[in-house]
């Protein structure tokens, strides 16, 4: 594709510290072309951003879209985008000429709606913004592990076929496994408490899997789960204290790897306290102005939750903890001076639910007599409640959604808009 | 769980390094007990290692795989595993008395057949020996997306729901999505070519489903697979170069991140030669004994190549590219001087199949004649080859299956070994 006594690639960002005179070669695609009588422009646009090629005389270049390789001589001109631009260039394209995309990438802002985004998103995600917010995501995973990785964490991946629905029967999606019934993990859960048993400390980041019969702006039928499961906790405020480190290790990983993206976005990057805000179940009822016998938080709530959290404890997010035992998923520790709540708990970031979290039961004894209390039957629970037989220690947990996370990030009206790929109801392509 | 007035916990390994006449607190679980008239000994594993506890008197201890906590005085004793011991201590059952496990943990080795294994996985896996080697596959994700993240990668997570299978019709699993038929993903290729397009450079960490209908010691119906993708390249050698990054990558944190498992294993870790030996598929057929028109190497060819790369190269690895076209997916680059080979390869390992590579085609008449040349349907393949109207560059890429890796670095003899919770024709559980 390139002969060997070509320079080195040059990348759009590194161009403003090139100095003038300088063979550059530089790859990626015609961002805008404009062709004028004496003299035309190529935008190129590569991973790192944007640089400006002048060609003297006319010339028909490549249309847009179409990756092209581009060798010249770098030149200082205030006006390029970097300070410096790209003359007496020879312009190849690299593949055929790129049909004309279905929105002008060129343009500053993505102005199209929800359908036309997501049905060309192998186009639509080339947008600079676009590109910028999974850069956000990619960045913030960086980070989630990072932090992990610092405290003794164990990284495992848990099988998404599983024999069983535990935690949900309604919303889950069926495989024909062989011939017999299998399904789709809605989440890591039966199998990151096991791991505890022998990493002590795990987390996964993988696809989960919920069959959502509604359309919201807020669920998918596919997403990002970042899960995190330790042992040998006190209680749900030890899960609380990791939550609120992995929260920071994203935001200083988004600070560091994604700056420039950052930056384009003009965001708005959450500080994260050294201790969350925490509110009881109870209390929070109160500052939402709920009802004191209401089983959960409406989102009405949690927004009002989100206003107080900023207004009183200048933050962004919340931990409400508490929750009625009797609502939340069977596998909850009860708080064991009051059981009717539970060591269970939410983070509300910028009046959105978040992260789900708990100290989980450890013990056989109170498995049994839960599942027994709600009326569920043994048998399909049987394989995940045998093996608190084995000996597992106390422990808890908590699962972040990764769109959820960017979602809230970049002010997205519909979490579609910061997923890759979206899955739900109605959308399996592309 | 405990009071506050307690030493800070102290890991198994770390003990070696405590005065004599410090307080400790351990947690872990009783890996051995042995209660004998004057004095017993309470053995206790953690996520570190084993440490000794030594109770003078009658005692009655909890059973093995309990998990406790443990409040003694540190003593120097050269017998105990790392010098240091635990006297005068309590011992706190920090849940109910395990029952006794299928197989005795604390024996130096897991004697027992491959079914006990699996069955009873979530106490298996906490043998010493077995924890070490998921280990080494936790270090190895570490050590990939180290070097990626080095070299202007962007993590990627695509859709794992699809709607339709174009790798190969033949072993893909079903899913009943919404009342219309959905497919797990086979592989992440059409996604990952479609990010070189908006990222460049791209991977993914992530389970792939395969409906295998055999039953072999190196298939499984579900496994997790390190997927780049990297655009502008030259030709198949700039991935192959991409592949000797990130195989170094994973040897060193190998060593960095899992040296004591590296010691408990007694392994061989592969040393990753600076270029690795390449072979032409001619070349390869020839000195693998095979008659010149076979299509592919055989397991048998491919452990002959092995000896030959240990015995000419000093080398564990070895890359034979140039596979014939008509044999490699559709989506391989032909070689543009004889078209009958193809700019396509694999990473034989010791003697087994690790990797399979390739430049891909990234012109989209490139995709209609292929097609047309294999007797191929247009229209299965409509959304996949019309993505590459939209000016994507030329790019390669490769993918790693992890559970082979671990695999073929421990000598494991059926890949189910080194499987955390495997899946295959026959089993779905744990």
């Amino acid at each position: 594709m390139t002969s060997g006594h070509h320079p080195p690639r040059t990348h759009a960002r590194e161009l403003a510290h090139v100095p003038t005179g300088t063979p550059v070669r530089l790859q990626g695609w015609v961002h805008r072309r404009r062709e004028l009588s004496a003299v035309s422009f190529l935008i190129l646009r590569d991973r790192t951003g944007l640089a400006q090629v002048v060609v003297k005389g006319q010339i028909e270049l490549p249309p847009e879209e179409t990756p092209v390789e581009v060798v010249g001589t770098a030149v200082a001109n205030p006006q390029a985008p970097g300070g410096v631009e790209v003359v007496s260039p020879t312009v190849i394209a690299l593949s055929d000429h790129a049909d004309t995309p279905a929105v002008e990438l060129w343009r500053p802002r993505l102005d199209t709606g929800l359908p036309t985004l997501l049905d060309h998103a192998a186009t639509t995600w080339r947008h600079p913004r676009q590109r910028a917010v999974w850069e956000l995501a990619a960045a913030s995973l960086h980070g989630f592990r990072a932090t992990l990785d610092a405290s003794g964490y164990t990284e495992v991946h848990s099988p998404k076929l599983v024999e069983s629905a535990t935690e949900s029967g309604a919303s889950v999606f069926e495989v024909d496994y062989f011939g017999r019934p299998a399904y789709l993990a809605q989440s890591p859960q039966f199998y990151k408490q096991i791991l505890v048993g022998i990493f002590e400390r795990v987390y996964e980041v993988g696809p989960v899997f919920r069959a959502e019969p509604h359309d919201t702006v807020r669920h998918l039928a596919e997403y990002v789960s970042l899960d995190v499961e330790l042992g040998f906790v006190r209680d749900h405020h030890d899960v609380i204290d990791a939550l609120r480190d992995v929260l920071a290790g994203m935001v200083e990983a988004i600070h560091e790897r994604a700056g420039h993206a950052v930056e384009l976005l003009g965001l708005d990057v959450p500080r994260v306290p050294e201790r969350l805000p925490v509110l009881h179940f109870r209390e929070a009822l109160e500052i939402a102005g709920a009802p004191a016998d209401e089983p959960d938080l409406a989102p009405a709530h949690e927004r009002a939750l989100g206003a107080w959290a900023r207004a009183e404890h200048d933050s962004d997010f919340l931990i409400v903890h508490g929750y009625p035992t009797a609502h939340r998923a069977f596998y909850s520790h009860p708080d064991p001076e009051d059981p009717q709540w539970s060591r269970s708990f939410d983070l509300i970031f910028r009046g959105l639910e978040l992260v789900s979290g708990a100290q989980r039961l450890h013990r056989y004894a109170d498995y049994v007599r839960t599942l027994e209390e709600r009326g569920y039957l043994y048998a399909p629970y049987a394989s995940y409640v045998e093996a608190f037989r084995r000996g597992i220690p106390p422990h808890g947990g908590f699962a972040i959604g990764l769109e959820r996370w960017v979602g809230r990030l970049t002010g997205a009206a519909n979490i579609r808009e910061v997923t890759l790929f979206p899955r739900d109801l109605h959308r399996l392509a592309p």
